[in-house]
């Protein structure tokens, strides 16, 4: 590993960008973050508060710095504009420490990443489209003029897929058809506009891939679940923005909060969704992995990045076991489907990339799932009961 | 067919959009055409007026309503504001005889259309995305909220799936894996960030269209050649747009131009670049069967628009051809290609669907190709030879 590997972090005040800066820091990486505060602001607007407050990236830096004498360069600002682009790229955003060479990798968690909220209303749906495809389509011209050697490391989402009745392979298919044979992007099937958007902006990366010969890793994430990792462990203030509720929460942490708070687990519809999850430690690890190992120049390089495959039901019981543990005693309730989504179906995605880069996976174990479950008993005084049943309807 | 149906076309004062609204009033529909004059503003900001003069769509409907006793209402907005599509949809942007129901079918020819335009800068290719993809999502809300019957006939282009090494099919792909079956919505590669777009609004309507059972059928069309429909004879006020330079101009319609300049042909690289090709009266005809013949609800109905199949080079000799018919020495001149893309590949398209619906293709004959350069000749005066060297580069 290069030591002094510059790293620009986008949507670093976010529930994977923050941690994601202070482990990069760790390990020896010069780290930027940049942030518009868009979640923090939605947050707010939909009155769906995080478990933990937090303090701003800001403040959150300076902390880091306190305690472990490693700077995280931060800036807030919109990467939708791209004259606060240029200023990042050229470092003027930051202080004189960052310098003005252009990064060598960028992490690109800056879109809207929430299905329920692309689905609330027609702005929503417009605003996560042009917040998710101008941001990436300005960093693509950012990348092209400043370093065109520069890494693209884009957070994507194994929801681009939708559950098709064959394998998802990783990233590409080869098909052979009356004869002849072609390699093709795997075909998407997305299930939300949320969804819909990460398969178009992996659309236009891989199409500037093409075109002008950059180099991107496009990591197609399962849910992730959890509350720490080993840097959170020095101060609670150091968490991650952790949300439990309809919009923002994903499945595992909105259950873990419903058994804390002695809500019955809101089971949507059958509850054979089948997903591919993974800890929060592992995106770390996943996400450090494609830094270290970049993908060569003309390439667009995917991973399906997920480290157990379980259904809702399977993840419900679970986390009843995990109360069981703990002494609660946890219902489980199927509720209406508020999405349009297969409840029953095949699921079998390759997921091999990674773990040849060298990932050693977390597992959910029951005692991992109790240990988390302990933790989110901390803030069963904070959990708003009015945040757990869905409100948005895909119809 | 039934007389009344009502018909809204979305970009109606375009090389399409204007000969559509005409043919569709004369076979009875009710017809609304809206524009925002991006096309005609776009040839002014890049100095590359139409070879022909038209006035502007206010002034045709007059004109039109004079000579046909035909009416066709317009209104000039963009589509990007969703308040003005409401109004489009509540008929008040019309005069009181078009009625306060909302449309039977929406005609969508209202996006950026042109490849090199969408390669200039980051500027004009994010103009492209926004304009492109929010349009289209403001018409699927908009249909949502006023009638969602209505049927959304969108304009689409052959360019979304590149040249693969097998067929390309109608839209969809059966896929055999590891003896599983899927049937996939057919993958696409698009060759420049316009052709991306397209890939992404279809990736858009067809992910609405499983949400909310609306009726889309994709029109993927090739390049269009051609000056004269039936309408068109009645004035030369009443002609499209017709653009010849490197950005706006297609490459039939180039080629004639460049012929009746007496200036060489110019074939980029190698000349091996295959596409379906079509006479803009079919384009005419297939929108009207897709109007007459309204996909199913809950359908998104995909038909490869094209007739014939022509290398880059054999066009070029078609027009040497109608050069040497009319006394014109035409010659052809391969120029480095400013685009990215495979100049020799194999080239299957599948086309059955408008034919199954009735289409009665025209051919390129050496009559026709000799008729449109004849008629390309009476303008000879008006071709700005600087027009015709491309400019824009893909790298």
């Amino acid at each position: 590993m290069t030591m002094t590997k510059k790293v620009l972090i986008l949507g670093g005040d976010g529930y994977l960008g923050w941690p994601t800066a202070m482990y990069l820091t760790k390990l020896g990486y010069k780290v930027a973050a940049v942030d518009s505060y868009f979640r923090r602001w939605a947050c707010h607007e939909l009155n769906v508060e995080p478990l933990i407050d937090v303090p701003n990236m800001q403040i959150r830096a300076a902390l880091h710095k306190d305690l472990t004498q490693r700077t995280i360069e931060v800036a807030v600002g919109d990467i939708t504009n791209y004259a606060f682009l240029q200023k990042v790229f050229e470092g003027k955003a930051f202080s004189s420490g960052w310098g003005p060479e252009p990064p060598d990798a960028v992490i690109h968690y800056a879109e809207q990443p929430s299905a329920p909220y692309s689905m609330i209303d027609r702005e929503k749906a417009v605003f996560t489209l042009t917040n998710n495809l101008v941001g990436t389509a300005n960093l693509i011209h950012a990348v092209r003029e400043y370093n065109r050697d520069c890494h693209i490391v884009k957070l994507g989402t194994m929801g681009v897929y939708g559950t098709p009745n064959i394998d998802i392979e990783e990233g590409y298919l080869d098909v052979e058809h009356k004869g002849r044979r072609h390699k093709f992007l795997y075909p998407k099937a997305p299930g939300s506009l949320y969804h819909l958007t990460k398969a178009q902006d992996g659309d236009m990366l891989y199409f500037y891939v093409r075109m002008w010969d950059l180099r991107v890793t496009d990591l197609n994430q399962g849910p992730v679940y959890g509350i720490e990792t080993d840097d959170t462990l020095k101060d609670d203030r150091l968490f991650s923005i952790f949300n439990y509720d309809d919009v923002f929460g994903t499945v595992l942490n909105r259950f873990l909060v419903q058994a804390a708070a002695g809500f019955p687990l809101t089971v949507y519809g059958k509850g054979g969704q089948t997903r591919g999850y993974l800890d929060i430690k592992d995106t770390l690890a996943c996400v450090e992995l494609s830094v270290r190992h970049p993908a060569d120049r003309g390439k667009y390089r995917v991973f399906n990045q997920f480290v157990e495959l379980f259904s809702v039901n399977e993840l419900a019981e679970k986390v009843v076991q995990a109360g069981r543990n703990l002494g609660l005693k946890v219902e489980v309730k199927s509720i209406p489907n508020p999405r349009r989504e297969a409840e029953d179906h095949y699921y079998n995605p390759a997921h091999t990339g990674l773990l040849d880069l060298g990932l050693q996976p977390h597992c959910l174990t029951d005692e991992v799932a109790t240990q988390m479950l302990a933790h989110v008993m901390k803030y069963k005084g904070r959990i708003q009961r009015d945040y757990i049943l869905p409100r948005v309807s895909w119809l």
